[in-house]
Parts: structure tokens; sequence; C-alpha cells
């Protein structure tokens, strides 16, 4: 493996660097002391003469082309599914392991589809490249894992509570420019990230419709479940919805297990689940509310709850989608195959 | 009854008149053109010296108090609990009929709880106060009524996304003013009317807790939509969440009904259905979003779909909490009673 070649410290590129969750990756990389001798910030032509700060001094982000993989131990995808689909392979040919947070990869049966909290070991079997859940997959099955250890699991009805950098920049900037508007009192700027106005709205379509009715967002959720719990014909019920909400991803879950289970064992199996921090004291009116997760590298969970006419547990978690939902997640990965 | 007292008009009061419920109240009657003859705006001290306007002049504020119903023929109630539990008795000793939207009278026995398209012959048993269902359970009882006629109906998987005006102009206020900070980078003023900072945010908590770990606001849900369809063993499964939205609740809703039902057929179900629009056409990119509903009086539903793993039927729905919510529902009860 190319890791081997630098004892002290590895090549790292990032293919999207100067991104919404290119950056955030630089410095969850800093913050986790990842050991990077040397960086290789890649990005479109768009991007080039930009530069990125990291490790106590900038780096020239170079063109994404295949060369730049030259020599890389690490790369971590942080682009369009498009660029990777291109380029992953290309970085695989010259001994890279890839890191890829598009979609592209992730159904791909070669491919390990990884959260290390759930399913680490099957880090074993990649070819080179893997692959980062979704965003709203990652806490979804991270909370579903707790809970089946404890007591299996049936099935799960989740609706999701999705901010706008689950768009990127572009999705920050036009619920910004929407709320100025607004606040105002002029019409809000006419939607180009989103399918509707997004101040203060609630739209219930995250990135497109598919054929059958379900938006591509809503299929990753129940498509990449199934696959990290290697559990195919799990129930998976599911709307996707956009808030008027920066960063922060939030889900309403409503969990069969196999074996029925006490609001109070569910609450023990969550909190003491990696990665997971419990927030769930209705007496005290605590609860973990999307922004309490923003900048959080845990996902918050709490409404730890038994249905009232089932034995069906209902929970509510919160995340970073920029950074568990999407960069810290890439980092965990590369940090197990060190 | 009191309303035969007039031939043509009705004298109509309206305690909490200057709220948010109050307002749209006014404007639903003026809209609807309910036949009004003589209007009391009725307040609490601090609103005395104020007016309103209505039917081309202005109406004096005056004092909420058991004398100011002496002649009244309908009284609206759209203040605090507190109040109508002190004063709808008071209104009906004098001979008016009191329709009131808050929650002090909803889940007693004697008092009819009424969505007039889903239990209209429920106000033939009324003694004096009819109670109008709290702004979740309105459109939600009227889309799984739709669904019953067709097919009965087993249970529910709700999750709201309520707008701050559900909290009246203070939630708004509120909102408002977190946003304006925010957007300038300095910190959001301490949460008053809800429980955690609002602007940017999912609060998975509407008003307060309860023993059982479930909200107020997801107690109503259940016990009224359960009062409402005379099912009293339905199953209601239930998250209550405040979103940063102005005016709209929204709800994810997941519908196990008795008979299995293909997409299509609930779709007609509930375009057929008064008061409901259907607005669901994925292949255009058509669904209803929260601010669709802003200022409508129609339950907007889109987002019908079959479950991938159930004979179960997805829908998203979408309401003004002010009107449909609130004061067109009170309105109409009142037209049914002329």
């Amino acid at each position: 493996m190319a890791a081997a070649r630098a004892a002290d410290g590895r090549v790292v590129a990032v293919v999207g660097a100067t991104g919404a969750v290119g950056t955030v990756l630089l410095d969850v990389l800093a913050k986790r002391s990842f050991p990077v001798k040397e960086l290789r910030p890649l990005a479109s032509e768009r991007s080039l003469g930009s530069r990125v700060h990291f490790g106590g001094r900038d780096w020239n982000v170079e063109l994404a082309e295949p060369d730049a993989f030259e020599g890389v131990d690490f790369v971590f995808f942080a682009a369009t599914g498009a660029l990777s689909k291109q380029l992953a392979p290309e970085a695989v040919r010259r001994g890279a392991v890839v890191i890829d947070k598009s979609g592209t990869w992730r159904m791909d049966p070669g491919v390990p589809l990884v959260v290390p909290e759930v399913n680490a070991e099957a880090l074993a079997k990649h070819g080179g490249i893997i692959s980062c859940p979704n965003c709203t997959t990652i806490p979804l099955v991270m909370c579903l894992e707790a809970l089946r250890r404890e007591a299996g699991l049936r099935s799960a009805v989740v609706t999701t509570l999705q901010a706008v950098s689950g768009a990127g920049q572009p999705g920050i900037d036009e619920l910004d420019a929407q709320l100025v508007a607004t606040a105002g009192g002029a019409p809000a700027s006419a939607p180009k990230v989103f399918r509707a106005e997004i101040a203060h709205n609630a739209v219930p379509l995250c990135e497109t419709f598919t054929d059958n009715g379900y938006s591509t967002e809503e299929m990753k959720l129940q498509d990449e479940t199934r696959k990290i719990l290697e559990q195919p014909d799990l129930a998976v019920s599911m709307t996707c919805v956009r808030v008027p909400v920066r960063v922060g991803h939030s889900a309403s879950v409503l969990v069969e297990t196999e074996r029925p289970l006490s609001a109070e064992a569910a609450r023990a199996a969550l909190a003491r689940f990696p990665g997971i921090e419990l927030r769930d004291d209705p007496a005290r009116n605590v609860f973990p509310s999307a922004l309490d997760a923003a900048g959080r590298d845990e996902v918050l969970v709490g409404r730890v709850r038994r249905d009232l006419t089932s034995d069906r547990i209902w929970l509510w978690e919160v995340s970073d989608n920029l950074r568990k939902g999407a960069a810290t997640n890439a980092v965990q990965i590369a940090e197990k195959l060190l």
C-alpha cells in the first residue's frame, strides 16, 4: 500500500479542496493531527491560482488531473461525482488509496461503503477505492447499528430535515441571499440550487426525483443503509426534506427492533456507541437541536422514547453534515487504514 | 339559539382580536363575507384603547369580561386557555355560541371537537361551546379521513415541521430578531419563546414536555386525532419539530390503511376531499412547500407514494397554521351553525 512509502507522514491529495466539504476536510485533518507530510490541494481550473492554508503554511491549488496523483498516499475526493468517476481510477492506478465522498462508487459491489464505527471490517476488502456514505446515511446507520447490537433490527421510518450546506456553499449563499431580501420585505431571489424558495420554507425534495416518485436522496438513504448494515431487505421508509438551516442535518426516526427494547435500554445502547453523544433528559429540557451539532464530530441523539402504541423506539438525531456527514467520516476511514 | 336574534347579521365577539390568530380571524371573516352586524373585538387590559378595522370601519377594543358577551351571537376565542376557561361559560350563559381555538375544551367529552370537512355532524351535539383542534391536528385528520373513506385506517406515523407563528407574534419576532443578529455575525438573542435558538435550527420540542417524554403538542396530535375520527385506539406515532419558518406547518405522514391502496387511488381520494388541494407531479417537480400554504385556506398535499417495503402510503401536507390551522377552521364552524 502506498501508505508504506512515508514512515512519518503521508502525501495527501484533496480534490475539491476549496469547496464547502474540502475546506472542512482540511480543518478536520489538522484538528485530528492526521500525519500529512505533503498536501496537494486539487481543484478544477476555476480555482487555480488560489491557495489553502494547512499545517502552518500555504499550499498552491493545482489542477485535478491524473498526473497530480503521482506519489500520493491518500486522495480525498470532495468534488462532483463526474470528476470522481474519471479521476479516482487514475489515482488508484498510481498507487493511491481513494476515499470518495461523491455518490459515484457507493453502490459498486467492489467498493466498501464505510462508517468506521459501524463496519470498519469492510475496509479489509478494498481495491483502492473506499466510499463515504451520504450525509444523511451516516448518522442514521450509527443509531440503527447501536440498537441492532442490542435487540436486532426490523425497520426504520425516517424523516430528515436537511441543512442547505448539503448542497455546498451555493446552497448556503442561496439561503442567505433570500433571507436578506425577505427580511427587507422584498421578494426572494428565484431558486437556483433548490427547487423552491428555501428561506422560511420546508421543501420536501432533496436533489431530484427518480422515476418511482422518490428523490435520489431518499433512495440513497435506503440503499446505502442496507449495504452498510449488510441487511439487503431492511425496511427503510423515508422522506427527505430541505429546511432553512445552514449546517446540521436532523432526522426523526422510528425504529422497530427484533426484540422489544425499553427506552432506557435503547438510551443506554445509544450512549455507549462510539461517536454518539446522548443528550436526552426531557425533565430538564435537554435534547439536541441541529445547531448543537454544528462544528462537532459526534452524532447527537435525544428524544429517545417508546412509541405509545407499539414496541418501536422513536429517536431524534442531529449531526454536522459537513463533518461527521462528510469530512470527519472520510478522515476516520483514512485513520483506520494507517 | 342566539343566532336567531338577527336575521341579516350576527353580533360577533373576538377574544384576542389583536393577536396573531385574532388578526387573521378578522381577515377570514371579511374575506368569507361572514354576516357580521356588529363586531366586538375583546382583549386583555394591555390592548385597551387600540382599534381594529373591519367591514369598512374601526371598532374599539373592549375588555374581555363577562358582560361584554351580552347580546352576542358568536364568540371566537383566539386567546389563552386560561381566559377561555374563565370566560367561555360566561358567554354561553348569556346565550352566545363559543368557538374556541385554545386547548382548554378540546378533550372535554361534552364539547365537540370539529373540523367541518371531517366531522361536521358532531356540531349537532354542542352545548354552547365548540372546540377547534390544534393547528397540526386539522390538516392531519383531513388527510387521514380522506384515505379512511377509501380504505379504512390503521395507523399513522407523523413528523411535523412547525412554523414559529404557532407560538403567535412573539414566536415570529423571536425568529426575526435572531435572523437579523446572526446575519450580521452576532450571537442570536437568548431563546425566550422557544427552548432553543430557532434561527437556522430544527428544534424537536413544541410547547413543553409531559411526564411520558412526549411534548404536549405531540400528545394533542394523538388525542385530538382519535377524538375527531372517533377511533379511540388509533395508532398515532408522532414527533413534533419547530423549524425557522414564519407561517406554514408541514408534516411528513406515513399512513397504514386497512385495505391496500395504490398511490393513484390515494391521490384521487385526497384530491376529491373538500378543503384539500393536491399538488403532486414529481415528473414536473410539482410538490407543495410550507410557503405555498401561507395565506391559503386549503391543505396542500403532495409526495403521495407507496412505501417501498409495505402497503403504507407516504404523503406530505402543508397548511397555513393561522388560517386552516386556526382562524379559517373556526369561521367554517360558525358558517355551519348559521
